[in-house]
């Protein structure tokens, strides 16, 4: 060799953080013992030497432990260290937990927020935050590529005054708090990653107003009902003063988060703001609680997921990584997770992940960390489709939904020579302005046709540089106009209800477009068309407003006038006829109906429905295309053949009766 | 060590690739050497050991060669294996120039595209060729963990028939298709990566219906005038057959691309594909002539970007990872990225990008890319803002902009009273009707406030997961309504302008923002409003339209009753006032005008433009605001106040006078 020499990787393990152990005070804890169990520790150790990572057969932690790995000794951090972060009273408190009685001991325990004591606790957190900060120390002063902690208690939940969640010191704090101040040339700005699956509540507190930290945490949030259970951990929490936008937390919504919502995260979000930052250093806060086996976490990242992840976060600094133990209590997980970040540190490629599709309740939480993080993060922001509304500061605006009702309302007017038919409402919104156009003559009208439909499809343009919408490129999609034109071609009166997908003024009520359009139909249905000399009404329904049309028609004896109802409801939930009338109802709606959906709708999936969707839904046809205009595009001859057919065998039927 | 074994990284190297030279036909070929020059390979040799990455102080590629890498023998590709991508006639063909006479081999050369030949050059081929394959036969042999070949003449331009660019064989193409063939249980599918600047359309071409080889290509392409200028190397070449959505081409439209270029391609198209793709081997056609200092090339990738490159793609297939050498034409440059590059095969970690912002061509040309390939790879849809527009397949539809127009008459003409002002066209479009509206007594009014504006902006909200904009999350921005107000109460006419960003059903004509606002606001000076009653006509703008308000007051003479130009262009372009009309005219535009601007306009760039804007841009100013309708209503106020005192000063003069 010339003059390129591979460093080892650090790895740091001490026996004497095995002596921390919960005070056995009943025999539930020896068949269910606490899950911060001591053998976490020796757990990750083993399994590295197993697979010949480290040389220390005895397994004692050795002084020489081969080619691949260097030993980190650990030592018990200082007061002086520790101070850094936790108050003297927190530091005192941890220290009188050295010489506690057995019973305040378990008394301490008791009271704390899922902390235990014993007499080796204060030594044994010492040493794990020790052991946080020469881990540090040993790759930032080039003694090592990299380095791994295996150090217990974990860290993270340690607020600057107070334990928490199994940790005493908060380990990741006060090494990158210590890094800092000793290395201030070399290291200005770190990036601390934790992906415990529990926020660390403790690290962000610690560099809330601090630029030179950036805080970045993955963690199962669920509107702030998992551990810790506040909402420090919510999506909106992004540090302050100086250190605004410095704290990026990453809140799931729901457990069972696996490999590919990870990734997604990452590459989103993780990877972005990291480079973009370009961290000096980085510290992984590695809990191994979202590991597929951890009951406590119940998430599902594999080994494969941690060597991913690893691997990206190794990409930032030039490769100055350290990984410190946080939470994670399936001891086969926990060492196999660790068996495969400790091999990226080596150098390894990562394994593959065969599934990297994320879950949509994933999408939307990236999204909405997005919206807010783009505020300072510029490489979130190119391309970023949904923009900062901003309704705070702005005065004059319309909803699109209103203005493109305005629009067509505008249009059909003119074209058609439609008129506003009134419909009493109990509040005042423009989503209600012109809700209801129809014929003028359209109670004398032997036939009528009704269409129900939501707002118009906006395929939007968005300019991928501002992130605005390009409106001269951007389409209005309406299908409703195909229907008009052909009802009146044939002298048939035309109701063209509006459904929004929400009222403007009244965003909180628990409206949606499915309960919206069921009062309207059965209003319009009782106030008007069963007044109509009409005998054959036509319901046409348009995306989720069908719904509707099918509850009118199995709420009220309608049978004797509808002719035909119409559907084209792309990927819309399917909606069923109750049979409250009588049973027959059923058997009518499936032969007077046609119900379009969109060849990817789920009713066609196998997997989830082997049979073809039931009876009760009307007769469900698969069509090429997606979208619901796109499909009325497509069948819009058949259901018109369709609708004449319906109409020609009611009038024989009358001929002959 | 137990039973962790880490493998060496391979390497193919042989001198007598260096016989294959541009035979020397005037004293030019000395002092201005051929690009493709024999040195490349020992060029990238050599700086390999200087380093210690090999150990072969002799440097003649020597069989023990170190503990990091390992030597893989070259030998010549056999007919059977070219002959799976190559024809018999294009064999034959580079078979003959080995007995060619001197001038024949010089004719030959004078007559391909870009290939030159000697009685070397095919055994130089064939070993260039075997080379590729070799090395990729032991990865997958598991004989090393990854490769690099250090070979030529190099490939990538070679087609099926056909030499080109400097190429004889297609080396990668043979080579994987070869591990297709000869390992079919272990390597199903394989991922080309071409960083080569040039689009390898060789490659392309060998697996253009193929389905297990996925090409993805990052080249200058500028509207296919960049070798090899043809448009095979376009967005829209996306594979045919069972191969379409296999081949991913990323054409740069301009020279000037670097790290943070190559990294958003890698980062928003090539790993997500990648990814999805899930290869079981991935070959870089790695072409070095990207690099910063290649003048063939003309781009910026430094060592540290392929470095990052190499690192991204290592994550895939659990890194089973060949590297084949192609173009790159700077000795230096090659050997330094060859360096980065296989310092990340060794292990290391990539080095530290300080930019990682990319250019906005960068940003445009990633996202077509992405509506193109969104079709084939859903890890491309989610979030994706810009909805395929499907004209081609729907008959019936608005442009959003015209439907916009059309409710805003909507309102103007209910809430305001205001009809419509006939201009005579041309051409018809929906974008013509009610272009202008006006109070209905507006030439009998003593003050005419004329809004000059672009279509309303649209915030849009666009669904994270289905792409599709929410209309009742979207919000229409309009500032005109407050002027037209505030003329209302004044007893002032008002004329209300629109200007479409395109004219719809005209898209291919020159048309601007600018240019139609120039044209709109001369005819409606010269046809109505120099005829009205009115002596003091104030015009307000809004966003680009401003343009053709400060070119009418440059045209005509308006000075008479023009009192102020009021505009807020958020970040459009500054527009100057031109002198045609006298030398006073700056000076008078500059007292009656008021330019808000947006805080990050270009003009408030210090290190663009040390000194404040000219007076012939008019008063510009900074607002704290982005985006032209949120800044008018931050200073609607100072707007108004301004405006006053304009008019009354000028009623000031005309009592004195």
């Amino acid at each position: 060799m010339l003059n390129y020499a591979l460093l080892k990787t650090g790895i740091c393990y001490d026996v004497r953080m095995r002596y921390h152990a919960k005070i056995v005070t009943s025999p539930s804890d020896y068949t269910d013992p606490h899950p911060e169990d001591p053998r976490r520790i020796f757990r990750i150790y083993k399994i590295l030497a197993e697979n010949g990572l480290i040389n220390d057969p005895s397994l004692c932690g050795a002084e020489n432990i081969g080619n691949l790995m260097q030993k980190v000794p650990v030592r018990e951090a200082t007061d002086e260290e520790i101070l850094e972060i936790h108050s003297k009273e927190h530091l005192d408190y941890i220290v009188s937990t050295s010489h506690m009685s057995r019973q305040d001991l378990v008394s301490a325990t008791t009271k704390s927020d899922s902390v235990y004591f014993n007499n080796e606790s204060y030594q044994s957190a010492r040493l794990s935050c020790g052991g946080a900060i020469e881990i540090c120390k040993a790759v930032v002063e080039n003694q090592v590529k990299n380095g791994l902690a295996v150090v217990r208690p974990p860290g993270h939940h340690a607020e600057p005054d107070v334990p928490g969640g199994f940790c005493l010191f908060s380990n990741v704090a006060v090494a990158a708090k210590n890094i800092l101040k000793n290395y201030p040339e070399k290291i200005k700005k770190i990036l601390i990653l934790d992906w415990d699956v529990h926020h660390g509540n403790g690290t962000q507190k610690s560099f809330w107003n601090d630029p030179n930290v950036l805080y970045i945490s993955l963690h199962r949030y669920e509107d702030g009902k998992f551990y810790p259970a506040t909402n420090f951990g919510g999506p909106d929490k992004v540090g302050d003063g100086a250190g605004e936008g410095f704290n990026v937390n990453i809140p799931w919504t729901k457990p069972g988060m696996g490999d590919s919502d990870y990734l997604y995260a990452f590459n989103q979000i993780v990877m972005p703001i990291g480079l973009e930052f370009n961290p000096d250093f980085v510290i992984i806060s590695s809990g191994f609680d979202a590991a597929e086996g951890d009951m406590l976490g119940g998430c599902l990242v594999s080994p494969d997921g941690y060597s991913q992840m690893t691997y990206m976060l190794k990409s930032l600094a030039a490769g100055n990584l350290a990984v410190v133990l946080e939470g994670g209590y399936n001891l086969d997980s926990i060492a196999k997770s660790a068996l495969a970040v400790t091999k990226i540190l080596l150098g390894d490629a990562p394994g593959r992940i065969s599934n990297t599709l994320p879950k949509s309740e994933t999408i939307k939480t990236v999204r909405d960390i997005i919206k807010i993080q783009s505020r300072y993060w510029k490489s979130l922001l190119p391309g970023y489709g949904s923009i900062n509304m901003g309704e705070n500061t702005l005065k004059n605006y319309d909803y699109l939904h209103d203005a493109l009702r305005g629009n067509q309302v505008r249009k059909y007017m003119s074209n058609y020579s439609l008129v506003n038919l009134p419909i009493i409402r109990e509040k005042g919104s423009p989503s209600y302005n012109d809700q209801i156009l129809c014929s003028a003559d359209i109670h004398k009208k032997g036939t009528v046709v009704v269409i129900v439909h939501d707002s118009p499809e906006v395929w939007g343009s968005i300019d991928p540089v501002l992130g605005t919408l390009d409106n001269s490129q951007s389409i209005v999609v309406d299908g409703s106009p195909r229907f008009i034109e052909w009802a009146q071609k044939n002298d048939y009166g035309v109701l063209d209800i509006n459904i929004p997908r929400s009222i403007t003024g009244h965003n909180s009520d628990n409206y949606s477009v499915a309960n919206g359009s069921q009062d309207t139909c059965l209003y319009v249905w009782d106030n008007y068309i069963q007044c109509f000399d009409a005998t054959k009404i036509i319901f046409v329904g348009i995306n989720e407003a069908y719904s509707g049309i099918v509850h009118l028609v199995g709420h009220r004896e309608t049978r004797e006038k509808v002719s035909a109802c119409i559907s084209f409801i792309g990927d819309c939930q399917l909606r069923s006829i109750v049979t409250i009338i009588d049973e027959y109802i059923t058997d009518w709606y499936y032969h007077s109906s046609l119900v379009f959906t969109s060849r990817y709708h789920p009713c066609w999936d196998k997997s989830l429905n082997p049979k073809r969707p039931r009876r009760k839904f009307g007769r469900v046809i698969m069509a090429d295309q997606c979208g619901s205009n796109r499909i009325l595009e497509e069948r819009f001859q058949e259901a018109v053949e369709f609708i004449e057919e319906a109409l020609e065998s009611e009038s024989e039927e009358s001929d002959s009766g």
